[in-house]
């Protein structure tokens, strides 16, 4: 099922701050912009449920006619994010409460904790009122359940959580002793009798036990899980439409454990914001989308609910959006596998928290450069129309990630406490984009069969069942790369002695028997020219050949990257935390020796992926650079309908999407240089 | 009626830390140094009152007696800055709760919620019996309600205070519909069916609603100037002396709204003190000496009530004043129409909070620097006598300071959330005093009448009608000159829409589409060679003319200062954070188009400023250089007692206060260069 | 009585990680390192006593047995650092809180209320039953009262807190009277009328009253050591072993005072690890065992109870130790007066919060560089038994610290409120130690006459008497040196009144009637070209002469340092925060004024200590530089078995121990350079 013809395009719609003469220049703005599905009632509760148990439909039924009349179908959200006044006034006690036991204040977005079962049943009842009163309305498209789910209540501490947590952990663990056993907890005297002498890991003082605050992350995850599926059931009861909820996936660690998520929707949805100070923000958010790809099941096309026209307003400092970048970024996620783009939100509020949080309307009004480009962008998306529902190209390199791993990576007493479980597998994604070679994001109980490149960043818990298809890898003849710190600890934390890293000590042909972190300012020389910081390891060889040594400090002459041939497979090890250079040019090495192939050659920064539908592929190309880049290519440009080859020039900062009539060949740097 | 002959000189004197002996000298000591008010009694609660409703006057008798006897007034405090022992642990509810429902431990200052009724009825009773005491007694002066009404104190969060927030809003907004409307409850759904729902902007987390802040700001100043009124009103009945508290003003925003206070006020007193790190902490406290006299009711003279001899305790490292600091410090206030001079406090305390405090009379002894300064400032003062009474000569310049603005803007999610209000204003204020153009810093109800040039630094709220009387000036031909996010929102803190700075467009004819605030370490550089840093905006010429422009970034060529000319008026706006070099220029064309006339010309660094008795005027200078400065002036310098002209060389460091018999003339700076 | 036969070697070993398969491989491994005692049962209360009442003894004796078996003893912990979780439940009011009234969660360590009379009594009973079983044990030969007393608990703020501190302060000072007087409540209007209004120093806001804090601070460390005391007596009952517990001393100063605990041991026995980010560690560990040295009744051997292998994981950046650190850093405490180096811990934990904590037997087992030098030390170690209770050679340096001059000096409103106590302390301390020139670090009580220099750095609180001692210095020939800040306060925090620094003044012939502490970013020079940050004062000369005056700012031509002539004896005055090169020069002239001879003439980084036993010396050579050292020294080397003389070269990094059979002789550096 498609939820609209074509992509989608569109953005949050929030009625109640607008009066019915701005509904009906709503709509007519949304058909000049191309809008054809809008996300209502993400905030509605109050407004419906007026009163405990007191319904108003009238107003929604009113604004849900007025877009269907004119075309623009509807996500429809159960208002869930948003507990009314009224019901926090009666159950103050639904308020989700943090590690140090204080008690959120009404007023922000998700305040509940996530397994109380008083809000579980308000919950459940409006949601069951949306879904009799909408679930067969011919607009409603798409399910919403609540919004951003986790963000306000990913961790509650109250006594309520407690006993659910009780309860988890006995059906995960089956006996105290188990409990006992998976967390060390001889170590401090920490010792349980009962699963009662349990308590969450609250305090602000301390370091509690890492097992437990791990098995806290976990049960965080399924309670909010388990909420999630609840109002899913509720929905599926009267709807055959399909049910999601906007995620909010990054590289990793997120908050909650979504790639666990994913499975329960039907259409995977993702919420994407840059950070305005990231110099790398257009990589970020191609990392983010090759993840979204990743935990969809069977890489099945996925959704961005929101992202936005310019500026948040949860950030430091705002930043607008360049010149062309709202279109970059949409058709990235597009090129990336995204079946359109939305925003948050249609029309700028004028009051509340977000008041100054960019919107596809803005406060100016029409008049206004996001306007316009809000308004080329929906005509950009309405060329692209038959691209819905294509695959992305297969990735052949495969980066496992997991948010377990960050969380505990970056979690209490560590060797280095600074160290952000990222920050390595950004890093090598980095490279992979600058070559214009696609990765699959995808989590370690993935299949890894069709990959014949497997990076493995700082996946600090690995069971013996995943160590065993990684360390297949090499043998099937395919390249797997491991970095510090990687398979250092099993499923509970527990490390895995006799060398680090345990569980891959023997595909990699090495061991390291003592970290070296470095201090803020120190500096380690390898002899291939580069700097470490941060990461060292002394690694002693076991089969395996150094490729990078180290150059300095006591570690001097030892191996820092090793390499163990495998027939025709082999297996990395990067001990270090290697410096750009160092990792462009092994990943050079990889993408040669594995045989990869570019999807274009072009130099870094044009962006590159293709998508492939039953009758044509797609090539996108988005030139982050401030040069145009002619990259070899022969079709038709959807965007300006132009026919172009054998090759196209790539403005600077522009979008070019070729349905193909040719293979790709050599690309040159207008500019005259190559990357 | 004058407090004392002349111009007060003196300090808060806390007799109940020493002996007999001591006040005896103390007392000596006051006369040599020319002392003539302290401040009593600030403290002094739990001595009068030993017990609920035991008093015991006798120490106070004495040392009023003391101080009578000897020809020093009495500025006489009402204790309620200090709450005895006995009453917080009687009374342990009317301690603060701060945001996050920690509620305030007994041992600080102010430790007591403005709407606590308990608390109000003990302080209305200790002061009734200080007023029935002392309010007919020929040494007191003055009345000096509590201390720093707000250090401590200002918010309180508890379930008192949010019983009287609730009725404030009610009396403000009539209906809880009205609330809505104001707070835009629609948005995030946090719309409120009663009063009853409301809450305090508690917590740490999450982002509260910008109107809810705005009103519990409001509400929070109002509360605390209740207290103060009512204790006013007892004292009243009882003593026809003035009645005033010390304020604590800056350039803004301050933690209070003190400028609605001053009218409640019988003389406008503030208590200063410099911040030793500010490397412009002259030009600060210029700028607040500004704005007392702008908040003064017809801009009479008012009085500093606390500064400092030296380092305070409470900074992080507490420079000692340089050399003559005491009395440029001293004397810049009264230039600026302060009628004299007080310190917090005489004699430095040898235990308890502010043991390291400063003094007049410090632990060292007067076998010291800063006593023989303290001395010879007593006799700068009494050679100034004749100059108390007088006026400072009119402004022709407004700066429009507004501290809920500056509260709005420094609040929440805004584009850049680093931008600090003071910063604009501090700026601008500071091009003036570098030209010795004075100017008022008045609060938006002021009249402009009487100003050719109002500058409106970062006024984000603006009501219909201030933004119709700042319009007007241009018409009048007057000019006006707006910064960037001021007129952006109304009353309530709801954006204006259709263009930035909406209230002002009109009169500006300009429009901005879109902010662009910068990241920490993005420059971008202007057609006058200046650089701007934080903040641009891309603006749209819409009768306007640009006066500079962006020279970089994506803005290149768009206006960054505008202006408009209106008849023999200009509207000009400043879309930018200006770097200094940017605003001198502005400033020196400001000051030629306006015909403004400087108070000397001298090389900046030359403080200089003029108050008008009935039959004379004073010329103050103030050399903040450390070269001397040659100044065209005749007269009689009152603190040398020589005649002076055609003009005068101020010392480095120097001050000259010239009673004129001739108008300034040019200067030159003795070292050769102007400024 | 020796513990051992020789000097100590072992750690901390916490069996209940492990099953007795890994126990039989510890055991033999020990033997293989010489491991002669390990810590055992710091954290088994609740395997031992597994419900209230409820005792188990079984794996104790057994694991006892075994050590015993293999001739390993044992220091035999009372387990109270960790409550079970059954006490916790069944009695969760014995969790301390904070200042801020938060209730510490079960979870870390030291989880219970020092004054707690529920958990004293828990602690007195399972400590009794230990002590009953174990008492006469031939294996037990120390009793380890807790573990790192303070560490979690060091200040409880709850109410039950609150009356004992009524009762410590009502001992202390008598009448309540007294305390008002003692802490300037006049001040702020802070009085008490009772005992009952005296809260503790609660709060995140505000400056409560320093005598306050200080005397929270003296009752929080008394409460403490009142209960190590009472577990001590109950050990006393059934067992003649030493009874000890592992203080955490480092310069100063600590979270309680610990020299004041040192009677109370029969052992003084020390944690020490190492900041990894500090370039001195090194010096800061010979300073901590200078400090333990200096607070052990009459010199004698002291215990170091605990250090690390390589890297610590409370640390942010957790540095591995340097190829020779294990040595180095064990041998240097055995050189200044330990009896031996044990470790945390045996074997690395796999699980709970200190599972990355480097240890004996890291994770890699013994195939590490770890246990190489692990073995290689206690090779070393056992070639020097006869070292065991031997003195370290008499130092005639003094330096007196005093954690409650650390306390005051680092709390609340200061002149500067970045200073830190061990600043000065470990500058002076540094430059005595790269001249191999041995210091005691006293406690102000100590006996002062053996020595010949007296450094007083930072000392602000000093009563009469001390001043008296301290001052007497210069009469009998000695030299004294006052750093900046000491005696400027009495014994409660009061200041000296009449000119700083008030209890030295005399004896210094100076006064400072003003400080000037320095912003972060000044500097101001100095006549011997040094430039000083953060401190500065105005000195009058009142007796003393200028030994080096300040070339800057206002202070410029005034003194910075200043010595007085006393007969043969001198004392000096530091106002500044000196450069290193200016504390050099001065140490120069210190060294040759007063004759003190080095412990060797070698360059700064060869560490040089002499113990003096019965028979023999033994002079201890570490070397820190990256180049060897030539030492005159003739004897033979106990690590080596090789006879040396008439010098010996002392390898980079590498550790000599020569008994002695002659005096030393001078020295060069093999590179060519002297210090």
């Amino acid at each position: 099922m498609r939820l609209v013809e074509g992509l989608v395009y569109g953005g949050d719609y929030n009625p109640e701050q607008w009066t019915r003469d701005t509904w009906a220049q709503d709509v007519a703005l949304m058909r000049v912009a191309g809008v054809n599905l809008v996300t209502l009632g993400v905030f509605s509760w109050g407004l419906i449920e007026t009163a405990d148990n007191v319904f108003d439909f009238g107003w929604l039924d009113e604004i849900v006619g007025l877009l269907h009349e004119n075309g623009i179908g509807i996500d429809l959200a159960t208002p869930t994010a948003a507990p009314p006044s009224w019901l926090h006034t009666a159950h103050p006690e639904i308020l989700p409460f943090d590690a140090d036991l204080y008690q959120q204040p009404p007023g922000g977005r998700n305040a509940w904790c996530p397994s109380s079962p008083v809000f579980r049943d308000y919950a459940l009842r409006i949601a069951g009122q949306l879904a009799r009163r909408y679930g067969d309305h011919p607009a409603v498209r798409l399910w919403h359940v609540g919004n951003e789910l986790g963000g306000g209540n990913a961790r509650c501490y109250c006594d309520v959580s407690a006993v659910a947590f009780r309860e988890w952990l006995a059906q995960r663990h089956g006996t105290v002793e188990a409990v006992n056993q998976a967390w060390g907890t001889a170590f401090w005297g920490h010792r349980f009798n009962t699963f009662e002498e349990i308590q969450p890991p609250r305090g602000k003082h301390g370091a509690p036990s890492p097992g437990l605050f791990l098995d806290y992350e976990r049960y965080s995850s399924d309670a909010l899980l388990a909420h999630y599926r609840a109002e899913r059931e509720v929905i599926q009861q009267f709807s055959e439409a399909p049910v999601t909820t906007n995620l909010m996936v990054g590289p990793g660690a997120q908050i909650v454990d979504y790639a666990r998520w994913a499975p329960h929707t039907d259409i995977v949805a993702n919420d994407h914001y840059t950070l305005v100070d990231d110099p790398d923000r257009a990589i970020e958010l191609a990392c983010s989308g090759d993840r979204m790809r990743g935990m969809s099941p069977d890489r099945k096309p996925w959704l961005l609910m929101e992202h936005s026209t310019g500026g948040p307003s949860w950030q430091q400092r705002n930043r607008a959006k360049d010149p062309g970048e709202i279109a970059r970024n949409a058709l990235a996620h597009v090129a990336r596998g995204s079946d359109g783009a939305m925003f948050f939100q249609w029309r700028a509020s004028t009051a509340g928290a977000e008041q100054f949080h960019s919107a596809m309307l803005p406060h100016a009004g029409t008049r206004s450069r996001v306007w316009r480009e809000v308004v080329e962008l929906g005509g950009h998306l309405r060329s692209l129309a038959e691209v819905a529902g294509s695959r992305v190209e297969p990735a052949r390199v495969a980066m496992v990630v997991d948010d377990e791993s960050g969380w505990y990576l970056q979690h209490g007493l560590k060797p280095h406490r600074g160290l952000r479980y990222g920050h390595e597998l950004r890093a090598w994604h980095k490279a992979l984009w600058q070559r214009q070679v696609l990765a699959d994001l995808v989590p370690p109980w993935a299949d890894l069969d069709s990959y014949d490149l497997v990076l493995v960043p700082g996946l600090i818990l690995v069971d013996d069942e995943v160590a065993a298809r990684l360390s297949a890898v090499p043998e099937r003849g395919g390249t797997l790369l491991v970095t510090y710190l990687s398979g250092v600890c099993g499923p509970t934390g527990e490390v895995r002695t006799g060398g680090y890293p345990g569980a891959f000590r023997d595909v990699l042909g090495i061991f390291t028997d003592e970290f070296y972190p470095l201090q803020a300012t120190e500096e380690v020389p390898l002899d291939d020219g580069g700097v470490v910081r941060d990461w060292t390891e002394r690694v002693q060889l076991d089969g395996a050949s150094a490729v990078i040594s180290y150059a300095g400090s006591s570690l001097a002459g030892g191996p820092a990257v090793t390499r163990r041939a495998v027939g025709e497979g082999a297996a990395w090890y990067v001990s270090a935390a290697l410096p750009e250079s160092s990792i462009g040019a092994i990943t050079d090495r990889l993408v040669a020796e594995t045989g990869l192939t570019r999807t274009v050659e072009a130099p870094a920064g044009l962006e590159a992926v293709r998508r492939l539908g039953d009758d044509a592929s797609y090539l996108f190309l988005i030139n982050h650079r401030d040069t145009a880049v002619e990259v070899a290519t022969s079709g038709l440009d959807l965007l300006t309908d132009e026919k172009v080859g054998p090759s196209t020039m790539v403005p600077a900062g522009g979008v070019r999407v070729v349905r193909e009539s040719a293979t790709s060949s050599p690309v040159r740097d207008r500019a005259g240089s190559s990357q």
